[in-house]
């Protein structure tokens, strides 16, 4: 079994294991809860995503969830109206409110896009219920992969207000069938595993959530195998490509390796190539 | 069968009928003519598009054409050779050609565009002949759903110009297979339904043009008994990200919803969710 | 057999031929070492493009490569490191070597972007090994096909760097799945010609490569019979859409075309429409 | 005295005259309130705007107002409160009240662009009271000239708002001292003619408003002058520009004028250059 | 004299006090070293803004340095230099040793950005050295004045680097006259009060810092008697305005206000208006 | 005098000479014909700001003209007619007109850009007649200065068309008084060195041509005793920002400073610093 990463036994609500070199594994931990989100552990999450950001001994993390039934079920919503977020109450008037709103969400959307902040590739596997709050965190993750069981809905209109931490800025760049994306999101529909892989919401779906997590180890522990330099400049170019022209994102793109090709990564991984030698990058 | 909307019934291309509550249908009434479309048709069916979206009674809108062999055979030629348009008799040079052209393009796609500037979802039904300002119209809709006997084609090169109404600014944007559409814009190939679903441009094929339209009905029912707060601003918040980067996508929806969180739906909806009933929600 | 076309005879590294009227095939020819490239090469690529771009005798071109083994294995990494491009040798610190590559991989960009910036549209077609820049070129391509034997990789990563030469910044935004856009450049593995099509990375798959060449052809050859005017403002304006949001797209599409509607080819078009003939367009 | 210009003598709120070939002058005519604006002026406007944009008699717009006391007091308050438009009555909650004002704003800030949007240059002219409205209607203008009793404020602070009809999303651009535009926004303090003079807010600053109207004309009669095509054009390249990246607005020019060259402007311009006579351009 | 503003009394590096009702004060306070700021200095600066942005009781900030000879020498490179940041020590190659230098530079950038996100407007004032750092820091602020002592530089080509704490991307955007921004960036050469208020860096100049912390006083006074819906406002609009189009920032702003036109605010605005009384507005 | 730059002395239309170390001096030649610009001139400047970009012994360049009457006329509009540019001979319609025209600007606007490109710094040094073109050119250039003898004007409109090569994209981002920007391209007319000073164009003006080229030379030879990889990074990033927001603008530069603070020369002019010695820095 996986060991805990070193440094990240504290954590209330999540799990920090490392099952295979170079590898985290963060896993949400509130089964019994269907893993729903409250404050507390969406800043926590932003911390630890934060930490992994820099650790040199973590070069790839999966994110999963604790328990058979749920990735997540979203908010949980009578945690959010003990805080009071969506009460009127001692805000004098709307444009009040409006403020303590405003400032609310850009805490959480913060918190939730740490995971696309960390340096390092990030998997998550979904399974079970992966519904709100599931699909805007998935969105911030790298790659996408789930169990068979998946069960997702962009739950949000069914609560009365359009989702606000993240899916609906995120979901439409990263799935190019807008038919379907505005489909989903208009009508809080539920889809099922195949269907999220035939749209190319997830790129793999494997029998159970067993499978999957295996399915993801593998694919992190291959990804952690190669340069640390060209994994994380990978993941750093292709989400400013995202949201920059093609003649934005090459300038970028070169003034980026202009730095990082002065490295002994490139040297190592040649001839390890003409060697057939495994490779040793040096920390990052 | 569905009553004329109230309100609408003086439009005389156009049938506009209700076939559920909340719910509009727009008929494009040309049947005889393929509904090809003329400048009097554009001008009105934005008049259309501007009334339903502010209409308080309507909260999504299916938009189809009248008989079985076309939803739109395109821009009637004809007609617009008769207004002149791409005539250059007094026009005293090619700038001043230019100009009169420039002028009349605008005004179409204004035209076009008001059925994305809509605030409530639109769901295109397309049948048989789909081709030409049918791309135009249909790339503007949030979902689009057709038959099996659709036949469409980008086909403006066939007729010595590049498309102009809309067609290239978003069907890259909304299908996320640029070797196809660069495919069918180059060549004005036809496409049938199975292609077009298997790229993504619609999201659903139907048996035959009623099953389309009955689909079509049942999910605008659907998406008409959501809040409509939270569904207009889900179609806004898309159209937003659509066109601006992950950042800038984030920030517009909190200070959105720093607005629409003050609404009674999400009571409503919540209160609804735990006592199993059906939410009402109040106008918009 | 397809002669050599007029004017591009002295190519050391590209075969030119003219496969039909008006369709130029440009193809690598350096089939013993796996057409790999090396600097002259993609000089000369850029040369070629230059010239195809305003060539009044060409309307659509081809691009593929000598040999049965392979499009291309991407960078010839001996020559490279001959050239010393990677040494740091002659570079007194890090900021001069880093001055050094930035401007290497700016004059590498710009090579390969001639493909994208050739005004007339371009058919790649890959098969064989089809790795490394194999990718960056494809992606600046207007219509990806590929034979059945292709195995790509986006292999840069295996080298220790982050691919720099167009693949990060315009793969994203040709294919609508990011979830696998992310995976397979994080993690160099291979895929195949089916899951290049299921994705959309290629639009049709061939049984062989002679096969996709002759479907290269064809399609070539319907998109040289059309208006050339209509075609090549197509792709210049799809291209623009690609980087531009949806108002900037039409409006720069309006003056596009109120200069380009002042052609003979719409008469043309639309008579030989009515007398189904073949239309002849003036050359462009 | 100026005669009304052919077509404009219906308008209620404002004057339409033509003080000299191919220049119209917009006043606007309610002095005994300071000109403050009502929603039936602001809609009138933006159709006299619209219909100047068009018109092939007109070259060149001055905007000014009658009376000695006020170019514009702004908002007329009293007006808009009988309008209800800041009535939350009717409105069953904060989400449905902020759509009301939503639309509403839009409306407004539409009305107000009609001069930024209109083809021809316009050369506003203020003069006395010049404050909240006075500011978002003269940054849509071209050219912003004043006499010297000209007293500015971006007023709407002190009504407990944020200017919202294109103040603050225009004077920082076209005034290059943020500290200053800062300070004015934020605090609503008064600044004269000078100081508007020396920030760059206003290119000129005339006696009085007789003279500042004279010179406008002059200014005007000088523009209509020129040819209609390098004019307008010039007009719109510019607005395109302060929005687009200096590479963006290259490309749109070329495009531009690759159909705007194809005037007899061009050749009219340069004989009466040589021939040192008046040219005489075409109607546009 | 002024007293500690409430909960700011723990601070090291700066003092917070309350020169008048809802003003807050902050005094770098380090001037025996000319106030140069070392990594503890800006983390705690971010901090200080953080909280004022957030504190109900403060509506506008006031920010200069203690001591007469210098607003601030900016970094304390002998500080800098036992951080280690610039030695390669440790980094086992150029690229590892960049990815260092990145995130000190995200994290030292962040701190700084701290002033401009506070949501309250922020008036700095600088006398004597003002020079590296001193206009970073200074044009995160709202307002910039200075005394007339004030020496200015963009120092850092002296010290052998591209200032990247924010001076090169935002002295352009605020001061509109590019010639000179590159001169003084370029050369490092020293400019004084006169000639940064001629060029708009500064807008206001005092004849010494007692009399322009004086001016600044009433500024920030006269700020914070204004409705702070509306104030807080303006500066969030202004802010995007400046990275965004005309177009987006209508959008923007009619979204803002949708929201923050319901409050007390107007009515207590309009009605003081009318009374000629000091208007009281809630807290915010 | 100065002596000619080794490499650059085969130029026809342009001397190059070196009057200080590290400074290169670009002249057009051409003042019996008031340095009127036709093709091969601007292909050759290209040419030579291409070479001066990557040529290590050239750290800062400034750039005016021969003779005492002009900095330049503009385009030679007889030279341009012989060339046939705005015949439309040859072509069959206005589409194959307008791509002809299209492509021409594009090679003219790459042609004056490369004055932009240009790593090291430029300064012009404009004197008597500096119109049209004129203006083109110096708005490329970093820093503007100019005798007080010039006469500018945004000539364009007079020959019947709007500028094209760069003014129109670039002044209204240097100047940041958008009355006068628009006032002097929309009526053409002349403005002098004290209108162009006070506006911000220049940023000095001196008594004669002698003396402006005598401060350019100072001021080159002050820049060019800097640090060249701080001095280019801070002239790349700042043209970076003109065209990004703050957040791209300030991502950039880290990314970029990652590379470039790995450079001897940080400790160099530190040292230097220290000693009071004049640093020495290695080739760029």
């Amino acid at each position: 079994m996986a060991t805990t990463l070193d440094g990240y036994a504290s954590f209330k609500h999540f799990l920090v294991s490392s099952p295979a070199e170079y590898v985290a594994h963060v896993e949400t931990n509130r089964p019994e809860k269907l893993n729903a989100f409250f404050e507390d552990m969406w800043l926590e999450l932003a911390q630890i995503f934060g930490e992994l950001s820099h650790d040199p001994n973590v070069r790839a993390v999966i994110f999963s969830a604790v328990g058979e039934r749920a990735f997540t079920s979203g908010l949980d919503v009578q945690a959010a109206n003990q805080g009071g977020m969506l009460s009127q109450d001692g805000a004098s008037d709307g444009s009040r409110f409006a403020t303590r709103v405003r400032r609310h969400i850009y805490e959480f959307q913060d918190s939730v896009s740490a995971i696309e902040k960390c340096e390092k590739p990030v998997i998550v596997v979904m399974h079970g219920i992966s519904i709100g709050l599931a699909i805007d965190l998935s969105c911030c993750a790298d790659i996408r992969i789930c169990s068979k069981d998946a069960k997702f809905s962009v739950k949000e209109v069914d609560i009365g207000l359009a989702a606000d931490i993240g899916t609906l800025s995120r979901l439409p760049k990263i799935v190019g069938n807008h038919s379907w994306v505005k489909e989903v999101c208009l009508s809080a529909r539920f889809f099922n595993a195949d269907e999220a892989f035939a749209v190319g919401f997830v790129s793999r779906v494997l029998e159970n959530k067993a499978k999957a997590i295996e399915a993801a180890t593998e694919m992190a522990t291959l990804i952690a195998s190669k340069s640390p330099v060209a994994v994380q400049g990978t993941k750093d170019i292709l989400n400013h490509s995202r949201d920059n022209s093609v003649a934005d994102s090459l300038r970028y793109t070169a003034v980026w390796n202009s730095a990082m090709l002065q490295s002994n990564d490139v040297v190592a991984a040649m001839l390890s190539g003409i060697k057939k030698t495994k490779p040793r990058f040096e920390k990052l």
